[in-house]
């Protein structure tokens, strides 16, 4: 069995991936950490785990964790990922980080949107792990940086595209909406009850949203030349779920029913990812807490402009989930253990 | 006092009309009617009216509707409105048709997308009522045309940079989120609570729904030119509001400084137009219940893409608040009057 | 008009007088409070407010809100608002305390259930404000004690049961459901979206909650003995209302129809209580937003038990709502004044 | 591998029990009927399922579906079910029957309820499949009557208390509160989203819903005498989740302490009950997709009253889940197989 610690296990990202890892059967989570908890079961902070997982969350000790782990998740916020990532690489131990803090190649961009990295060397090392993209430089990796949530719904959505080098790069806009746990565990008055029920709104409107960036580095990577896009990510009254509605145009007339095939051939061997039949479009009703990416793929006649739509859990494809694929990857085992799921619905 | 009748006052935005209309000073609901509830009082079907409009609903009788109402508001599918406005109008009463029926002035446009029209010489003398495009047309109208409730949140937020010629039409987008009420109050399996609830959802996407010709046609008198646009709907996990999130790319050099003075001044007057200040973004929270269009104007530096969110409550401001605010425009009574109400937050 | 202060006005309370007293026609806004965001206009903190309530909070200067207000209502959570009512009446102006501090009559329930009293001497002279008992007592009071959103909703649903002594009171149970802004705007993990969304659980359960006094208080006055019942609160996920489901045996044979009646009489010139015909039974839904209670009675007749459900909207009839009743009742106004609106539905 | 059929297969309930049984390692689901979407992938009503469930939905042919099944889950209405189950048992093979035709074990008591029963004569052979309460009697049982979600969660809250003779019977009163998915997935107006969402009410209040017979008929078994209790059901605006609320009074005193033992060691073998530590209470968030029983057991010291009270996910627990349970015992398979998902959280 493969030993695992998760760091910073008392969010919502650190819940799901107990949720998922407690069904994979060549897995045992040794160690779960958090500061604020620290000294509680894991199963009062969260009683779904009661009787399955009833771990005492740690203080993290990264040579404690290093020392009973042979994988470690660190599931902290940006900035707080960086300060116990070396030290855990050094111990000898793979890391998979579901922060932002290793996603970005470039100190700069890093520096730029958010604060100067702490151990900018390990940005190079990283791998970017969006198994879809990068699957044989994920296996042998010691360090992933797993994908933001609305990145990974954004990048699955365009790279067929990209690729093939089918559309005008400055035409592309994403319009992007998240369900409320993407905005993590912590007491915010923006993220209450009463403050998001029954409400729907943009924010960080004009290309002020961190994630812009990491998806503007992997669109480039996929299209071989450097994309710069129009992002606007908004709040869904929901729990979970991340739809992207995405825009572009065209270089060169094209059909939908060359489009459709596009896609269901460039996706045809993944096992996350479904392209849906025309007229069907995702919802995130579809893909709740499971690892799939859903996505349709239709051209707007009187326009001439292509709309890929592209649904996730963000807990799940957009975080924990993708995780546990990257795990599966490192560790060489079948890629989907663990994630065979099917969303709840309803 | 004005004595008003509802024509198909059982679905949603009938009881809006009532619930509206009861605290308009100068108005008495005369009459209300129902196919499928005929014979019912209305507070059986909605108890919060016990006691305040315990009004017996009839089947519709265009006669004896005339005989006792001097406005008359039809609440009715498509279809079906245009089966009774005419003898409405005939018997000399003013009409106010809340259905997608005397929206579009072409004939062959309204053919083209629904079926073809029965009294197609009305459709150039109805009056698209949105009172911030053409206030004095409403005025002395027979038959006003109420908008419908994406048009309305997506025409809003164009008309300042359509009217100054500011964007390259071809490039807008308008990519929209509704509330369920959108759908109607027919049993619906894609309505039922557990289809929608903790789900989000495109649909029609492709340029095929049918409120397209309606928003382009008032765009393209705004621009002078014919304007097509991509316009995507989308349903959200609530009961009221519309965000339109729109995207178009100026034709020119401009600053954020100068779009929003341009808002700004283009809506001092308006009563109902709230443009927000920099950096806020409109929420269906805060317009829930109220006849406002909350709306926000950004520009994307980084790819000089103007990004326009409105927000509406599809039940008011984008059906029976402007009913009755065209009411009040065709009765000459204050435009605000009986839609003095705040948003119900939280 | 009557000037009005509202101390501690940026939580939901406070926000939902503003609502309401936005319409009231004899009613100025003359000074609005809060500590956390004094300096700031209100319309900031609630959007809904914008160009129509855009005042400006201020810290709370006793002397300076007295010198300005005829009438003052204090939103501050217990303990907080003892320290400010003295000096408000002291300036010879009345008071209508949202919180629990005056509530009691007996310092020592007070002190055993919250922490001893401030100002002890005032809990004789408060009236305990809940109209449909003690209207005339209302009228002339100094400080108005406005009752809890349990309690209103448990008090009304017995009131007629208790006062013809038709029940035996030790069989009392109350089994309430609240929605979620009862707990208030305060960032705690609790409030979190993704933590009630699709959530529901009882708490405090056990005769703990600290309505359970207040209940008990108004029930024994009621039933001229004392009264000690079962009370469980529930946490709904929803934004507002209240449901009450009440049990209780009756001492001797009575008739469903017979019950029936005695409600109907009971609150015949109640303009705020409908009492529900029979087979019907309140949804929180047709009172939302509206200063409403519904109230159905029912024999369940293979227990000989009865049952009456209440419902109440916990931020109108449960707090802002029956504050302006009574703000009302003391300025001598109509009683419904300011209060007509409907609920909103959907 | 055992091979399943699901007979109504495209309802809430049996979308439930597709999804779990495709986790389950020894289970292949052989044939899926519906009447109204014969004809039909599962996976296009479902897109949940796709490529991972694309079975084709066929017409009901008892014969048909006997020659391809070793057990059959039932999952239509009833008065439905009672047609085709005694085909699928005279065809040699073994029925979990989730309607409400043989939960009820006198013909007379069903008659009363429903309709008349059109073979009473299984009505004595059917095993009531609550395994907490008769394991051993269905591991041998041809026709397993699947318990209502109501009763599972009314039933196992109250087995502690009646097993030991520990409360006044006559005193029982369970006030519960259910998800809307319990009403199933046909088109009424009742279950739309825009009259549920936001919304709490209680229903068939006084002792009239169906499931009461049912709870008295296990709650006198477990009695060793005649059980009449006070049922009162509600609806909760969210999909999935029961909680039940039940009050009942000792007999002779009895300490909170003493109480807690009792639950414990009653359940200290159960795979799927869980009783929560003292001063915890269950919410329907920690059950949801899971098949366990969350409990709490509390003394209201001030009235002397019990109130317990138990959280199930209605579709697992309360249908698909515990009719899995019912098959691995009738299988001869762990009882726990393919049940063992935790809930998913947010």
């Amino acid at each position: 069995m493969l030993k695992v610690a998760i760091v910073g296990a008392s969010g919502y990202t650190g819940l799901e991936l107990i949720r998922l890892l407690e069904r994979h059967p060549k897995v045992v989570i040794s160690c779960i950490t958090s500061e604020q908890s620290a000294g509680k079961k894991i199963s009062e902070i969260f009683p779904s785990l009661l009787g399955r997982c009833d771990l005492v969350l740690e203080s993290l000790n990264p040579d404690s964790v290093a020392a009973r782990a042979d994988i470690i998740f660190t599931a902290l916020p940006h900035q707080a990922a960086m300060v116990v990532v070396p030290d855990l690489l050094a111990a000898g131990r793979k890391v998979i980080d579901l922060s932002a803090d290793y996603r970005l190649h470039d100190p700069a961009v890093y520096g730029a949107w958010y604060e100067p990295h702490k151990n900018p060397e390990l940005l190079q090392e990283a791998v970017y792990g969006l198994p879809e993209l990068r699957r044989d430089a994920i296996r042998p990796a010691r360090l992933v940086a797993n994908p933001g949530c609305y990145p990974t719904s954004v990048i699955l959505g365009l790279k067929p595209l990209l690729q093939k080098k089918l559309i005008d790069v400055s035409t592309i806009i994403a319009d992007s909406k998240s369900g409320v746990s993407g905005a993590g565990r912590s007491a915010k008055v923006d993220s209450l009850y009463c403050e998001v029920n029954n409400s729907f709104k943009a924010y960080s409107v004009g290309g002020i949203h961190r994630h812009t960036p990491e998806i503007e580095q992997e669109l480039s990577v996929l299209a071989e030349q450097k994309v710069t896009i129009t992002f606007t990510p908004h709040l869904l009254p929901m729990d979970r779920g991340i739809i992207s509605t995405i825009y572009a145009t065209p270089i060169a007339r094209i059909s939908s029913t060359e489009l459709f095939e596009l896609y269901t051939q460039t996706y045809s061997d993944e096992p996350f990812i479904r392209v849906l039949s025309s007229g069907k479009f995702p919802s995130t009703a579809f893909v709740r807490g499971s690892n799939f990416c859903d996505i349709s793929i239709t051209l707007d006649t009187r326009t001439n402009r292509i709309i890929v739509v592209t649904a996730i859990d963000n807990l799940v494809k957009g975080a924990s989930g993708q995780a546990i694929q990257n795990m599966n990857l490192v560790s060489g085992f079948a890629e989907t253990l663990g994630l065979e799921g099917l969303a709840l619905f309803p």
